[in-house]
């Protein structure tokens, strides 16, 4: 890969407990590397089973130079092909989402079936045989309605991420909620740097006040139960903790927190909400009416996956919100956030829109305006890998998980 | 030629029967290569005579970094020089098209005639020859009144060309048309794309309903006289076309297919028009009172023409309309298309340019949108080459066309 | 520096008496190496100490991918520092102009000293020194207010300069200025285009009839005393300005024209101000009422100061306007026009800022033009280096400029 000779280089001076190399932030040729190469090696997030409800739904993943389509078969199946016809190349679906019984390009009319088979060409030469033009599929998974994907055909394992994450998500019923509202943000920063503003909330006292209304920043990355830092932040607290734990194993929950197995990509913990709140809205109280989730015991807590390299999702008694990072260039990331409900709730009556986004679309307004900040300062030649603080703890754990899936992938020497 | 090394592994993959690889259709390189070689070797249809009619008429030929002045001189011939100042290179004619009597630099007033040589440079140093300082000629042909020119100081031959169609377009009087209403559209897709959706029909029937009003698909890469292809549409065409034809013949109008011959980059065609229209309309009505073309039996079919690698023409017996596209960037092609009627042609009165334009200009935008969604679906990585129709036989001559004299000209090494 | 190979071959085709070679006009190689290697060689003008007037004002310098904040510390000595946080890189700055007590990052709230030593930042783990931390600075110089920096370790020399215009600027008391009005425009053209505009008056004539009102363009590159195309210019004008010398050498005032010398970057002349003008205004009468030099003599001549690589002056007896270029791409410079009045005139009272900005402003728009106009020809693969007239001597001697200091910077292998 002498093409990406300068990652090489960049990787190699890559240092313990600082930020990366400027070049892996914001040149052309990382950005390259990352969405040709080192993103390919890995099981991305796309969306919820309830992006693709009913059979022909379908929902596009896209990601730099790649265009997915995840559509749900006649079966109930949730199939994921490459967007572009086996006769001339066009796009065959160019709507973000929607339905359709079967897939037609609209170019010459090549028809495939849900499942990616050609079943119309009009018109060939002699010796087409439409069984070897079928659409391209690509890998994917659905761990406890959330579905990931992975563009290589040797994808990692992710048995152990489902274990984890599977049966804990399932209380939610994904399969029975609908998408309420969808954001989409293009961030003007590299993905990196919107992903590391999400692993830490060593800037969270100072610019988000809405989020610290219902979220104990002591989970995100600002030290677990048995961390070290954590203890400074009082007794109280871990009392408190404690007790809601016990109170979670009473109930059947799992109480322990998955940190980034050795194997794995993720991160899961149930946490108290705060200050009393019953859900992550503005003034504490859910937002739909209509719980996705009966469990006992999940009234005054959710549920926080994150996974490498691309995802994070909250998970409330009646409303789950997940977020999905795309890069789009060097310098700009598509976060898209969705709101989901129970899929029997009625806008206006059970839950108001506005209420439900409001706590992550202020907190994501934020968020968007950091990362640009901190994209805009390194991109200047005066920067320098900087250290990181003790609560970044998880900002250099997801920067471990880059350099070592790119390096990995430039050592095999595959493209 | 080693920086174009990728275009020449590209080209090293073309498979007879199927698109280019995704590089010579998307990647920066082999628009570089495509604008800074392979179109300089050949000739490039630029405009008409009636959009340079009177001495002093000058009109800009434009393409990626190319800027050639094409004007007429005072002795009525068309010429064509670079469109930069011999003093400090500043471009000369902005304007898309106009008329001066000179050619004056607006930098320093350095001042040419109309036949490219230096009249007037103020304060020059001792020595300097104001011969030395014309304006840099490029190479220009006018067959039968369509504009050709070669950037190329050794130009492909172009007398197999001249031969078929200057007496055969001779007849629609170009020297005595006026460009009625010329419009520009920029697609978002590579230009060899938009050349490849112009040689084909097979996505006519469902895309083209204005166009199929007054167009017989047969003619227009469907199959010909003699094709097989042709042979399915029925005994009926077939008799008709034949009738058709000798009434021609008795007309002294040829009547065969000329389809891009050994040394030719052109393909020549007269064709019934369908539904018993007399010109390319929506009524199928001439859009025009003045006629171009007062030949005997003319008036109910139409005369194409088709060039490598960039136009397509149609004269009806009162209107002709001219094509030419040029590539902008990778993924941005302009399409320019001219309406021409006869000089005596009053507009109000004699035409209408809504009724003149309506038909190309809806096929235009339905085309465009066609060559965005081939180019998008190319662009992903999930692209594979895929299989032509047996109706897309002219699509591929195109691709030919480009594949051998890219070959042709990195085999010489010249760039 | 194997990355700019392309770069040493142009320099290595420049020509004495002709333009550059296209590549460095308009590639984004040049870009590249101009902004990240030759520009870095060099001191380049930022602003006026009236830019910066009072403790904790600071100022942007930007330019591709370098910003500098230069900022008054609380005992009045102007500094320059790196705009990127030491802890995650962050932009620090935002705002082009500002004041600020301290210098806090909006991210993590890191807090540094108005002499760039951080102050703060929260829990660091062990080991950590904040002393360690710091704003990295970089190299300023203030020559009689004006300010230059140098983006090296190793800055040029800049004694010279410093002896020829400290002293003769400081007659109009640039500290007891304000900056009344500051315009920003990006003109379509490589930043040296846009020089080597400034450099002569060649173009002046047919193209700027406001700044000819006030500016005899003797002096602006026309050839000055002693020079040979000034005696065509007239015995009278001679007379006229030996007459005006002798009285500024009467006042105490320089009069001998300092131009580039052997180690020097710099041009400096006083020049009498044409048809009985007082200062460079449309109506030739001082725009600001409160003059800011009270020296005896300067009152129908002005002072001029230019700089290599980028920035040019010109002081009146009410007002000065200074001249910065950066570049920001290949194809865009942004030129910042600031005017300054004594900090005691009163806008609205003691000078209007339309009148203050007319001459300029108008000739700016003109000049952008031309630059935009030269760009666009010189990007066209018709260009070919032309030869410079007679008046067009100071670009020639910055294009020289540029030459060798791009070829010391290649030769010494350094990035």
């Amino acid at each position: 890969m002498s093409e990406y000779s300068s990652v090489t280089q960049w990787l190699g001076q890559d240092r313990q407990g600082y930020t990366l190399p400027q070049g892996l932030y914001v040149s052309r040729a990382a950005f390259e590397f990352d969405t040709r190469v080192m993103l390919k090696r890995v099981w991305l997030y796309a969306c919820t089973v309830a992006h693709v409800k009913k059979p022909g739904d379908f929902y596009l993943f896209e990601m730099a130079n790649t265009s997915v389509i995840i559509v749900r078969g006649r079966d109930g199946e949730v199939r994921a092909f490459h967007n572009s016809c086996a006769h001339r190349g066009a796009k065959l679906c160019s709507q973000a989402q929607g339905s359709a019984p079967r897939i037609m390009c609209p170019y010459h009319q090549w028809t495939y079936s849900l499942d990616g088979k050609l079943l119309a060409a009009r018109n060939m030469p002699e010796g087409f045989e439409k069984a070897d033009h079928g659409l391209q599929p690509a890998r994917l998974e659905n761990i406890g309605g959330l579905i990931f994907i992975c563009l290589s055909d040797d994808p990692p394992t992710i048995e152990h991420a489902r274990a984890d994450i599977a049966e804990r998500v399932a209380i939610y019923n994904l399969e029975h909620c609908k998408v309420a509202v969808q954001d989409d943000i293009v961030e003007a920063a590299n993905w990196k740097l919107v992903m590391e503003n999400n692993r830490e909330c060593y800037h969270c006292d100072v610019n988000h006040p809405e989020l610290l209304k219902s979220l104990g920043t002591s989970g995100f990355g600002k030290g677990l139960p048995g961390d070290d830092a954590e203890a400074a932040q009082g007794a109280r607290y871990e009392e408190y903790l404690a007790a809601q734990q016990a109170a979670w194993r009473e109930a059947g929950l799992y109480t322990h927190l998955v940190e980034f197995p050795d194997d794995g990509w993720h991160r899961v913990v149930r946490l108290p909400l705060a200050n009393g709140s019953r859900s992550q809205t503005i003034d504490g109280e859910p937002a739909s009416r209509v719980p996705i989730c009966v469990h006992p015991g999940t009234g005054d807590s959710s549920l926080s996956v994150w996974t490498q390299p691309n995802s994070w999702h909250h998970f409330c008694q009646d409303h789950a919100v997940t977020f999905s990072l795309t890069p789009l260039d060097a310098d700009r990331t598509l976060l898209r956030t969705s709101w989901l409900v129970h899929e029997d709730a009625v806008e206006g009556v059970d839950y108001d829109v506005d209420n439900l986004a409001a706590v992550w679309r202020a907190t994501n307004r934020q968020d968007s305006m950091l990362a640009e900040l901190n994209h805009a300062g390194i991109a200047t030649d005066g920067y320098r890998p900087g250290p990181y603080a003790l609560e970044e703890r998880l900002v250099e754990e997801f920067k471990e998980f880059y350099v070592e899936t790119a390096k990995s992938a430039l050592g095999e020497g595959a493209a």
